[in-house]
């Protein structure tokens, strides 16, 4: 089969590798219907993930279709789409007992991609089936149950649900990436009353208007000013830090009430700076923490039900065999635009 | 009367002064009984707290009995005795309509020995009485009940509670300092299955141990491995941050298990440096916070009911005009071994 | 001035009456500019509430603007727009201390139109004025002001926020006269995946379609069957009780699925079988409850956003001296599709 | 082997039957070291639970020793000394992704000794081993352990948490039966101020007493006077259900305050009748539940620590081989003053 292949820091192939098969009895094999790229896959490419062996196959998203599985795979069975979640849950665990599966203990976690071999191919071994995938109900595309591998119960476990966001709250995201982005269609779930997004790129803040936000906040803007208008000099109930830079989660610590929430997707690379000589008296509540998929399936029931429509973050397609040319226009979204890229088999 | 007055920096003294009338009609007047010193009293006199204006009686603690209120007061009258709260709450800003008295946005928090004149006086002026002080049950006597005007719910508020201690939690407690033993005594009431206290100094470290630390770890020793071996390598639950320095806060972040909670009680002078680097993928939760008085009342049920002895922390009596030697005793706790002192009526 | 004054069972009339004035401290009158009729002031007529004295001015819902206010009155001044409550908090005791207004033990609680005189009047005297009233944010009508009084923060805090709607939930509320529609409002500010009304008319069962049910079902049809439908056979995530019958209610134990909540809103006259035999073991949790008004600000901030129009639910407008013609209007619903009712000053 | 066999109402028999093996790959064999019998296994006795078919082997309560495990099975293996819960879980499926076992909807739930063969033998297979037992920490005796297989975790998941019991609280447990003594027991953890036993039986209140209660109330006394002294006339703020009966869950709702809890835990044959003319405006929160055992290893650590000590719960020892005799005293209580009867292994 074909394959996207790390060869190291600034490396990939997309070329022949053999065929995953069923190993342990809790495996599935998934053939892969509809793949996408993540920015992690790239901060891998860079080398800013050394944990991620040459040789790996990467991805951790991916829609399919079950062809093989182990012994005792008991929900899923040969035939079955699925969604192939970024998280692996061994299901057995302390943490896994508690839905913490982000923290898996019992070999599940974060591994596609990263630790094995990953859905950025035509077949994907998928260890601990059962309980890390997601057979998908009628009616829920693809392309849509795709944005649920990773991105949308990313922003809203980490982001949304992380920071209690409630009806009536007024809540700033910074940040209007495609994780920002997708705290912003979370975040409306809970109907705030103001949603204020902060990026210093045009475009970005153009999608985070079309996407729901209600005030956008640019470059030159006054956030804080902003928000002070928007809650009579209190400032938003909820920030959500969804860049990974000290500065933007510093900021973020700036523009919450006393008795607020600040809740960290951003993955980040460097120290913050906690200010606790202000923020010791404010009743601050801050979050940091990676999805543990415990929403999934709430998500796709709300997809099913047409309450959540992520096909809007899908801004290039692909065939699988261009695998390149869609890591290319992925890389350069100043350019290109990209938000996410989907790659289909043909 | 005689009272307790800041002239600045360095400089206090204990003096004739006019005694305090009713002024709103919500303001009682209190015969101090009992009174203590807080750490933040020293604090003041060292100049750290510039909001307080020379010529203010100094003090924020009080058991005391009424001898006047005004004409709206309608829970306490004269002849009751009350405890004096550190914190005075409006009772109708949007904070106090949610039980966040410390934030109160109507003219309370902590105003007493701060923005108005305090406690460490024979008399007292106590705005908005109704909601800023609590009746005394019958059985629970002066000094248990100073205890809690600062001090046990402080610990317990924004440790205990904010941080979620749970039965059976590995609970550490950095700091062991009234404060920090406050939060020893306070975690308890959840039965956790171990508490460990860490200060650099032995003699804290004893207090700690007969307060009900299972562990203790000083100067020369690891906390993170002692830690590490009562939980199988995974950290602590709760970690209680209970110092105000950068070092310290940055040890809680580092003891605590992913999925833990570190819950900052220190009043900081300096920034902290938060490792987001290696804390954004491990589910913590940051609480910062003042005392909001919320819990007092429980407290005080508590004590009556014989589930809380707060009069172990008591190491010095003195009478309310030995306020300078009181002052003195508490200001030197190494030498003296003082944890809280108190002052009472002859 | 005119009233509308009880003069035992099924007898009121609107007449003339003494104007009231401030008598505690705490107190303000208010010139009623709108004002409405509630189900329970049909009950009172009925002499369903015999703790209502003969004599009494009814109606407990209003907006208006303050004339006079007692001397430690901060808040709200003479000239501000206000809502005036349901419920009456005197702001200081056990309950009201943590929220929970309408048990409140100083005086409050629901007392207007009650046990002291209502606002169907042109004037009203509201005790404890300071935590009892919300001023009116520009931009928010009286009429829409006024569904804030009592439906809205009803139905949201003891059917939606008691019934702990989550996104992506199914929803059930059994019955869809005033309070069930405005369960179906404010359900939907936590976007559930399914709304579902229950209810044998048709004419109601049109209103639940036109404010956002997915679902209705009838007289001769089967809800545990359409609901079985919706969740794959678990049965609802969250079942509101807003009718007040034994029948109703325990329907609404039989709709929920293992873990399920069932929300009471309903006014009960007699009692509900509870069927422990099959419950027991189904894990659910059952609440009543009345209004405490805690989430009146926010509903209001959320209509002045925009995010909630709750002019939808008034049928019929009326001068205030047409008090006769809109309780008969209000009366006889069947008849005149009367969902709420407004009088307002000329 | 030697097991317990159920031939149909009023008939059980110790006789020879086949040893268990491995089926599935997720099955594991446990020698028993040690069982107990249940309430439950009465009931079945007595024909109560008609899903139990002539010719199973009783018992869902066990601590022993692996003796073979099935090819998918890794948390466990030969030679481990595991508690033997009440609750299987297949770890998979809608509940059990949530923490909910006891509703699992895979093949899991109270299924041991009812669906499929129990406890009550020399050996038992284990259906999902890896999320149906616990392995035991060193210092676990396997009696204390035994008392974690139902009724421990029961009392305090279905009881304890779902009743919210927080520090200072007055907690009411009708029922001081081996459920309601461990209610008292698990309790305690929380540190309620005041915990209230209610029961006819002198000798269950004798041993309520010793378990920690503060006052007891028998057949003549007065149980709402009771509390109604002890909360200054507003009720207690936990009721908890330990008995089964109509009556005493009544009793629970009366003795309440508003705001307060009733949590069921017992096993119930006939409805109850809720008095919602009385309730509607109590703010009642009311659960009712089966054990998930979500709470065991919690407990195990707690145990370990020195935290609980549930061998108080046993009162009478026997060998394996005289399980009729075993039957016979935990039968007849008011005789032999059995609470908790233990069958070791020779």
């Amino acid at each position: 089969m074909k394959a996207l292949i790390y060869h190291g820091p600034g490396r990939r192939s997309w070329e022949e590798a053999p065929a995953p098969r069923v190993i342990e009895p809790t495996d599935a094999v998934v053939r892969v219907d509809a793949v996408t790229i993540c920015g992690t896959d790239l901060h891998i490419l860079k080398g800013d993930v050394p944990t991620v062996a040459p040789g790996t196959i990467l991805g951790h998203e991916a829609v399919g279709t079950v062809t093989a599985a182990g012994g005792s795979v008991g929900i899923v069975k040969p035939g079955d789409r699925v969604l192939v979640s970024c998280i692996s849950a061994c299901g057995r665990c302390r943490y896994c007992r508690v839905g913490m599966f982000g923290q898996c203990l019992g070999g599940g976690g974060w591994i596609l991609g990263h630790r094995v071999n990953g859905t950025q191919a035509e077949y994907v071994r998928v260890p601990f089936a059962d309980t890390s995938t997601h057979p998908l109900p009628d009616g829920v595309t693809d392309e849509a149950a795709l944005m649920l591998a990773d991105i949308l119960p990313t922003a809203y476990e980490v982001g949304v649900l992380n920071g209690r966001v409630q009806p009536g709250d007024t809540v700033v995201i910074v940040g209007a990436g495609p994780i920002g982005l997708a705290a912003i269609t979370t975040a409306r779930l809970f109907t705030p009353s103001h949603i204020v997004a902060v990026d210093p790129a045009p475009a970005r803040l153009e999608a985070a208007k079309r996407l729901g936000a209600d005030l956008v906040v640019g470059a030159g803007d006054d956030p804080a000013g902003a928000i002070a208008e928007l809650t009579r000099g209190l400032g938003a109930d909820v920030a959500i830090e969804a860049v990974g830079l000290p500065e933007t989660f510093e900021l973020c610590t700036r523009l919450v009430r006393p008795g607020g929430h600040v809740a960290n997707i951003g993955v980040h690379g460097a120290p913050a700076t906690l200010h606790l000589e202000d923020l010791w008296i404010r009743d601050l509540t801050i979050t940091t923490g990676l999805v543990d998929t415990y929403a999934t399936p709430t998500l796709l029931d709300m997809i099913a039900a047409g309450r959540l429509d992520p096909g809007t973050f899908i801004t290039h397609r692909f065939a699988l065999d261009d695998m390149a040319a869609a890591y290319e226009t992925f890389a350069d979204p100043t350019a290109t635009g990209a938000l996410k890229v989907v790659l289909a088999r043909g």
